[in-house]
């Protein structure tokens, strides 16, 4: 059930039954030589979507800017402060608490956006905490590779290879969803990076721009989308949905 | 050309040959008995892809939230503070600015994001003006209903009833574009507003969720969308995107 | 009833026989060749005194600095941004309303200030809209020369010549309230801008101040305020006040 | 010379004789059970015109909300919050800065806007301190008050019955100002405040409204303003100007 | 060398050898039955102690605060929202660029500060990628936990009784720092928490303050510092030392 | 009693027999050719934890960054925005009142905090003064030198050398804390200063970071902390400690 496409009659019903909703959280920025620029909100939604129909969930409008400055020196990249990705988070939150939802669950499919919406998440709670009293909202990020299923088969599938950004399993599942736009990457690998590199710059933890421009001049980033094929993304896809949904049941039955 | 659709390349040789962008904004909020609740970032969407087609312009991802508080005493309304808005155009015309864009034109489908729009477009010049030197770089925001066909179209249709919110004319585009998803409207009148309601809130200009669900208890203000059908939104749709081109066109020029 | 000028003991008088207060709304900014800095704040302060006079209402203190950033090419404008003005609007309101206020109406002189306005509107009924009870507070916004009477007379008195700043109906004000101050304005007709400029800077929606001082280099911005004099200033005075009377008074009856 | 009463042109020429400025620095706010509550941004208006016009400086309008929240419990006082006169202190400053002023004194009228004019003092020359280069720019803010004649004569006036609020010095000052405005204040003192008070509140560092109001009822805090008369005022206003020439005069000459 | 213990002069000279600096990260909040309120902020410090002296770096006064509004329900927790360490984040970075460091390490001894310390890197890096120049600034931020050695031994000491907060190997290098301060903790093992838990609340990211002790109602969440000795603190404090001098010269060495 | 090395259980019990807490307010910045960066945090933390200790006081850890930004030409100096800690106090101030606390005392070392400080608390007042209801909540600052026996006292010692940054009182005191490590301070006497000097710039309202290098090049500002030593120190440490103990006491009681 899609926010955007239903009436608020039907919301008012829906939330008799449910008190859960799904917001997409993307980014718009370079996704290296052959991805496209909308890849994070592109996967992110698509996998949103899925989970929604199959959960009986609403799903809400996605966030399709992120908090992406290292890209900016890639021509189209569009990047959200972390400070205004905070507030819109915000705004999301206490819109959707204003009707009655207690369960916000943010599928996530950019690595930079995790820091500013558990942010968002303290500085949310935390207006409760000062005020001293409880609440049952509950707001969670989940980014759509953590999900146990798609973690294993993105290595199983890419290994190493799967790298930090244009990953193939992305690649995949953009090919996947849109097999006539998406063109073949490279078949050259790139650089590989060294294990200390991704995990001191997990969560997309880069420097400033032109200095990550001159180590990934083609934007990708220890990944090789040359790998992955609409196969690939259609399985990846379907793992990332089932797992979806069992991860947000689990979450509405939060105490 | 879209932007999420496209490669960092692409941008870049698009930039060769133009400085313009198109950005729809958009909203999420109640319209009314039958009407979608993303109605607002629907037809400023469909609007923009049309002319980006058509003028071959870079179609940069809509921002969907609005500034939408009075209607947040209706289920599923989702509002963006101003200062979130603000703070998110700043951030959509700074990221293109850096790249080279020059002339950014805000395709809009919410009254209530003019004021916002607006006070981030003086702030944003503002640093300019304050640093003394002189920028090239131009922002506009365009309500597809003031177009002038759109304009004299509408009022053709729908004389007074078509009102404030909750409209015919964008009811009927949402029927042109989802024909099988939008219900009919009542087709009772809602309760005819005085002019001097429309001139004092336009802009959405209203009071609070409460006042506001108060004064119009099922979304239509002053608007009686019953009126509409998808015929009526193809060619208001038809007509926004020709005069659409027009005016993005004009603007490109502007110097 | 000034505010600045009666003490607190009269002011909780007064509340008992009204809610409302009336507030400039002013700017400080070059107005021209021969225009005074301070046109706008003197213009909306004179005609909201004679409001306030005629109509027994509170009058606050002025805001006297606007949004006016495309003025700072020239000397002696200041400019406050639009996110500070937002907060003082707040800042007036709030308290304001701790009193007991519910009907507080800007008088405004200068177009920038609307977007800040609204935008400060926005999100002082947004905290109620959020916490999900009802108030009573009402804010206005309305600037002198849309009341029906001076629109009528501004036309009729210089036609297309009116323009968009330094127009003359604000000079000729300014030359009623300080005959011996106001030199003549140019008799040389500035350059005639197409009504599409008009509709697309309306509000002072203007760029950056060094293109602002290229395209406007005396600051007229297709207005001829040397068809103005002091004659026509009083009546326009004379009507803006009447008008506002009315005004103000529809806004006091308000649900 | 008067900011609001010149043209821009006239500002380009003050500038080539001189960078100085002079912004009074108000309050809006209850000043005992009778005086005005424009008190503060009366006296600090008044002395700076006097200055100005003997010093050939120029006058920007006034800034005539303070820092008084304190006072909100006392129907009529209008209270901007720190964070919001910080802000506009420092459009103020960017705006002349802008225009090539170098010398801006802010003469105050209210002992709760020192620690926000100071704070926004620091972040402006801050930006300039991190940036690395150095500026002219300088900002003074100086409470009549403290200008040596004022503080001698308003102690040998009114001793100990000066007080920290509601003034005999303010409301004599108002009595020569507006002397058909302003009833005789009480005969009777207020409650006397120890000496500790008096330090441990300095700059109107004050608690919170409802505690302000129980604990001076009726607005005066250890001030007896009934002491004051016109003459008072007319000769604390004299004393006022002739000090803060000299002082604006060696603000002027600083390197 | 600690940088409040140090001269101006001697900082500079150490600039002409390094451009390294280590800061400590802390929190302020309850720890458990037996724990300090300081433990985060103290155990930081001394592993920054120890890793300066060794790699001759300059350290610089901890962040004693961290954002812990979870731990609100709690006597004695004092939490800095996120948007105020983010603040304060981009303060020391922003001075210490100032005077030439380029390679600013953050020693973090709080989960919760990981979301707003990489926010606060994503806004300051963004700076520069807007402005489009590179810089040679990098900030780092490491938990103390993270580090390899103190990972194995961690696990190896206490396996799943770490748990998350309040945990055995923070509580043991506070006993060997304050042997005389840190009671031993209870002896009953606290309710054992799911995997599950420990991967959605990775990085504090927990819920409201109330909630938050209804759960974990002594403070332990999940960790069991009745395991810990003075011993394990002084084994882990060296491990952790040891590893963050070569984590530290890497960083210093990245291009 | 510390609140870093207490137990949350303890705190608890703390509050039940006193509302008060005394937090150290330092800065980071040069002092002088000889003296400490953390001269300011050094001095305010021993004097509070002296008065803590005397009182049976709570005291929370030190704010170590103050607003600075004057010195940023020094190598060392780490500034915070005036803003930045105005959030920072607010967070301290609504953390601790969370849990009972409704006397907050912040013994201050640093002049250039006065401003921030204030302003916070006006703001934090202001909440509650906007709200309507009253607060037992009360905050106050004091700088130690401030105090009646040191104020004397430092008079004596040091007559018109003591200055106004770098002051021989406050190195004196870090000579009797750290008497290995404070290097005497040259014998000759730094430029004198007018008296108008210290007038107009009290409470460190000091121009641009450039600026004032070049007009105090080694950092001394009118002080000479050539003639103290650590036995004035520890005279000045012992009065400071006994005077805040009484003003502590005092200011417990208030109403």
């Amino acid at each position: 059930m899609k926010l955007q496409l239903s009436t608020w009659q039907e919301v008012e019903a829906y939330l008799k039954r449910s008190r859960g909703v799904v917001v997409p959280l993307g980014s718009t920025e370079q996704h290296g030589p052959s991805g496209l620029i909308g890849t994070d909100a592109l996967c992110a939604t698509a996998i949103a979507e899925g989970l929604a129909e199959r959960a009986d969930a609403l799903l809400a409008p996605p966030i399709t800017l992120g908090a992406a400055q290292f890209n900016l020196g890639f021509a189209g990249t569009i990047s959200a402060r972390a400070s205004t990705l905070i507030a819109l988070i915000e705004d999301y939150v206490r819109s959707l608490a204003r009707h009655g939802f207690e369960r916000i669950y943010f599928l996530n499919g950019h690595g930079g956006n995790l820091a500013p919406a558990k942010a968002a998440f303290q500085d949310l709670y935390g207006e409760y905490s000062l005020a001293g009293g409880r609440t049952a909202l509950r707001m969670r990020v989940r980014s759509w590779w953590e999900l146990p299923s798609v973690d294993r088969m993105r290595r199983e599938l890419f290994g190493d290879w799967e790298g930090m950004h244009a990953t193939p399993s992305e690649v995949a599942i953009t090919q996947a969803l849109y097999p006539a736009l998406v063109a073949p990457a490279p078949k050259e690998p790139p650089r590989k990076l060294p294990a200390e590199f991704l995990r001191d710059h997990a969560g997309d933890n880069h420097y400033d721009a032109a200095t990550h421009r001159r180590d990934f001049p083609d934007g990708r980033v220890g990944s090789h989308p040359g790998l992955a094929n609409a196969e690939h993304g259609a399985r990846l896809l379907e793992a990332a949905i089932a797992d979806a949904v069992v991860d947000y049941r689990t979450f509405l039955e939060e105490k």
